[in-house]
């Protein structure tokens, strides 16, 4: 069999494959698989390099399918390449299969989930980045994407940055099918207006007959000859290709085939075309000195924000470990990640204002076994929530700093602070949350979101704070610390950041009136600390929580959920931001707010007035 | 004065303004609102159409700072045009004053607020949207865009959307001034970039020196002369321009003069060039035709989606009410908003696979008056909840619904599964969440919000669930339906959505056991209803919560906060999906993940075996 002869045969082995999985299933979206199966025939037949043996390899290419909804597709290849069996094959979407509706990384082949789309690219972005300038080694970044996820403004986040980086080690394939979900999408097969769009973003653009399998070899050599820039091959395909029933038909996205059997034989039935792909060259990745670890260390009553430690922080780690890398959204003066930046260029990425592709390029980096750090205000990575959600389901271990956090923030007003983000990070799968309130104790927790699983936030403020803490005290994850206890403690305080400070003052004004209170720094607030929040309850009965966010899913919420089913609920009064807030000085906001100093006291007064049934 | 001398004698104006607003707040962005000073200039004295005395005119031209952060420009000009006063001026950024750091709609002629990058221009779109197919009058929106925020997907959403519905009533101002806040762009002053970026996603680009008055009027004539596209001018500026110490000079980002006198004088000093913003002839929206309410009716036992319900119901309040306006993110065969744009295409925006532009295509609509619903998945509203974010700020209007909630979607797997969406929601400020469980209560809550205020969100099924409740049945925003209850109710199940079915189905296997429990419906999760779940907690004192959601931020923590400082908390366990969940049918995903009618029975089960300690 000639290579054209059996890309042809593979091509049609892929889509039989996934006619027939979908089938079993009885769902699936195999007529988005049958556009693309030529490209992926010719692609995984000739020019991936891929050891299916030994998925980690660093010198594997990466292939990431953007249109994670042909999953069918890729498992079909799988099979092709014989690295399932036919029989796990047509386990499809089945209760405890590997072979998930849109790929997960519960494949040891797959390194990141998709199936929200335009995310693909911009993580392939990413694992370009590290091929290129971390690991620097030649594997290349394969992205089948298709045309509908090209609305997407995160594609155009890939494209800017892949161009502006230079990485001629990533291709995307745009499968040019013309039919999304519902209809034709806005360009339809107007080839040369993606060609324009992606040259204009600094591309080398490639047009051809997406069945085509000559055009296809050609258009793949000419993307691994091509230096300087990224290149996409923009293929024009049918839809459900190769079944009459349903070829470049509307009505058929999303579904499995109505008569399998007749698509099967028309497709020219099964068959097991032999499939090497070859492995790649060895290789290892490179790898940045590490030294020991010298943390920031600030004298207790030292005044220092603690964006400014975890820029000193994290700098402080690029030193003790070469695998950590920065990424930051042009705010890194602000975040401090400037401090990483300047002294560890080699290992500092700028994002520009694109959070979509910061957190995507985290993603992508962190597939590779980098450890990124990557920063912006906290206010802001709301604009990549989908992706930190998508994060989680690709089992990714990415370090989050969201800085200019509530009120505290000041004169720039409600649209650069962030007051729902406790409420968005605890809500993502296997998070850790963390908010501190001085230098040194950013510091430890900087340090120990390098050796979390998982998604970690840290939360940092605009305006110094006092350092209250010595710089050899030890903060762990899911820990807390009581400032402030005695015996004849009435209500307990509850706060984290900004308000720990606030807290305490709350506790000097309280204590001139003979009421004493219990404050405690909730540093930590998913995992968090529900011991020492049950002993406080069982000594003071009542709970003040303060926090500089929304009411909704925040310290408050955290804390009420850790005792929800104890034997003891204390009566909790709740603190946070009601009112959409203005721009003022930072301590007129924090009054206004109703969670400062005063107003703590105040409500823990209140508090103390009325009996606590639960004692 | 010729205009020439006046445009820019005007733009000198609005840099002195600038600097002496941003100088008594010893805060703000005066560089970047003197790069764009002649360009607005021109604008507000020659093309503008606006009357200042009447914000809310049908006819008025939109003006959209998109670099909201250029503010000290925007209230320069509404000084300079007499709609604020010199010392109102001088108030810029201080406690209780109007003029916030960014733009927000407390002052009467700024429509959205910005200062989240990238928001303005889609958000554009949706008022060129309302302008040419819903108003239809002949005003204009101008978006003054900064070049740092093009690096925003966002940015390329709005251009694609723009030229797809070919606004050639939306014109783009790109104030090119090459820095960014901590350095230069990845463009830099090459505006052919931008120019051929504009031009493959079909809009006129205009490329002209921004200090050139001359220049910047011959475009915006052309911008005015242009039909069937939209135009962006393309203007090379200078960040800091007319200033020597901070002109074109990195480092001076979001920073006041260090020597404003020496500024001022440098720009010639203060003056009051007379400005008269011509006014718009008088005109009327378009309004459509409007009949009586009949909303779908279910017959009890029947099996129907809640999202099925959504889009009947909703294309019923399309023949009541003449403004409701539906939009949706290409998924509108699977949300059904796709049975209003059958019926009404007038009224009817396809956004595309681009939930940004979704969202602040609702807000740019909803700020002319009419009431949009968008819907997408829930887990892709995710997508644009910087926009929700900002939405809030903006104190918009507009009602959303993410279908496909939960692990009862099936087979499509996690990244389909909207999980984080109630978190993300009740953390929004001023929010309404709803999330009915059958057709019937659907349609009613579909209908009270077109009559909310602020930002609400329903959150609606895939799978059909039987209906429980009559045609006739009325519920309110803020309630909950007690299913099930009795004298002797020993714990009480709260669910909402699919877990209701559960939790009957939970009531009756404990019933069988001779456990008496309550079953309430909290289809209102924000506002809820918390005389109802106080009322069972003292009728029962143990309380199990169960939702098709992650663990935080969603009922259980809602439920925890309304009765935190109540005299009786009960003892409560939270059942949520805690563990990633796979691929498989919607029930095997709910047993999977611990929230069926067993695993309800089991919870509540295990807690009436131990005492209720606050009874």
């Amino acid at each position: 069999m000639t290579d054209v002869e059996r890309w042809r045969e593979l091509g049609q082995q892929l889509r039989v494959d996934s006619v027939r999985c979908s089938a079993a299933a009885k769902s699936g979206h195999p007529t988005s698989a049958m556009s693309a199966a030529d490209l992926m025939a010719v692609l995984v037949d000739r020019y991936l390099r891929y050891d299916f043996a030994d998925p980690k390899s660093a010198t594997n290419d990466r292939l990431i399918f953007s249109k994670g909804h042909a999953s069918t597709l890729l498992y079909a290849i799988y099979r092709a390449a014989d690295a399932i069996t036919d029989e796990e094959l047509l386990t499809y979407r089945k209760l405890g299969s590997r072979l998930e509706g849109h790929p997960t990384p519960v494949l040891p082949w797959v390194d990141v989930a998709t199936g929200s789309l335009g995310q693909g690219l911009p993580i392939g972005v990413g694992m370009a980045l590290a091929g290129k300038y971390l690991d620097r080694l030649p594997y290349r970044t394969w992205v089948l994407c298709g045309d509908s996820e090209t609305a997407e403004g995160s594609i155009w986040e890939a494209f800017e940055h892949a161009a502006h980086y230079e990485l001629d080690n990533l291709t995307a394939i745009l499968d040019v099918n013309r039919l999304g979900q519902r209809g034709e999408t806005m360009v339809g097969w107007n080839l040369d207006v993606y060609a324009d769009r992606a040259r204009a973003f600094g591309w080398r653009a490639i047009e051809i007959d997406g069945h085509d399998v000559e055009a296809i070899d050609r258009a793949l050599a000419e993307a691994l000859a091509t230096t300087g820039r990224p290149t996409v091959v923009i293929a024009r395909t049918i839809k459900g290709k190769g079944v009459a029933a349903v070829e470049d038909k509307n009505g058929f996205h999303g579904k499995p085939l109505e008569d399998p059997t007749q698509a099967i034989a028309e497709l020219g039935g099964e068959r097991h075309v032999p499939l090497e792909v070859a492995k790649p060259a060895p290789g290892s990745a490179h790898r940045f000195a590490a030294g020991p670890l010298e943390l920031p260390r600030y004298a207790v009553g030292e005044q220092v924000a603690t964006r400014k430690a975890y820029g000193e922080a994290l700098a402080a780690l690029g030193a003790a470990r070469g695998d950590i890398v920065a990424l930051d959204g042009e705010v890194s003066n602000s975040t401090f990640a400037e401090i990483f930046g300047k002294a560890y260029p080699d290992r500092y990425f700028e994002m520009y204002i694109a959070e979509q592709q910061l957190i995507a390029a985290a993603v992508g980096l962190q597939a590779r076994g980098w450890k990124p750090f990557a920063s912006t205000f906290a206010a802001f990575l709301t604009r990549a929530y989908d992706f930190v959600r998508m994060a989680a389901v690709s089992r990714a271990t990415i370090a989050l700093s969201g800085s200019h956090a509530g009120v505290s923030i000041g004169e720039d007003g409600p649209s650069q602070m962030g007051l729902e983000d406790l409420a968005a990070f605890r809500a993502v799968h296997g998070s850790t949350v963390l908010h501190p309130c001085d230098g040194n104790q950013t510091a430890k927790l900087v340090a120990a979101m390098a050796d979390l699983e998982g998604i970690s936030y840290i939360r940092t403020l605009r305006p110094d704070t006092p350092v209250i803490y010595g710089p050899d005290e030890e903060f762990e994850v899911g820990g807390s610390r009581v400032l402030r206890s005695s015996d004849e403690d009435e209500v307990t305080l509850v706060a984290a950041g900004i308000t720990v400070h606030e807290a305490l003052a709350a506790g000097d004004l309280l204590a001139e009136e003979e009421i004493s209170a219990r404050v405690i720094d909730l540093y930590s607030i998913k995992p968090l600390d529900r011991d020492t929040l049950l002993a406080a309850t069982e000594a003071t009965g009542r709970l003040v929580t303060v926090e500089d966010h929304w009411p909704e899913g925040g310290l408050g919420d955290a804390v009420l959920a850790a005792v929800a089913d104890a034997e003891e609920r204390p009566r909790v009064v709740k603190l946070a931001v009601a009112e959409m807030p203005g721009s003022a000085k930072g301590a007129e906001l924090l009054a206004a707010a109703g969670i400062d100093a005063e107003h703590i006291a105040e409500a823990a007064r209140r508090l103390v007035a009325v009996p606590s049934v639960t004692r």
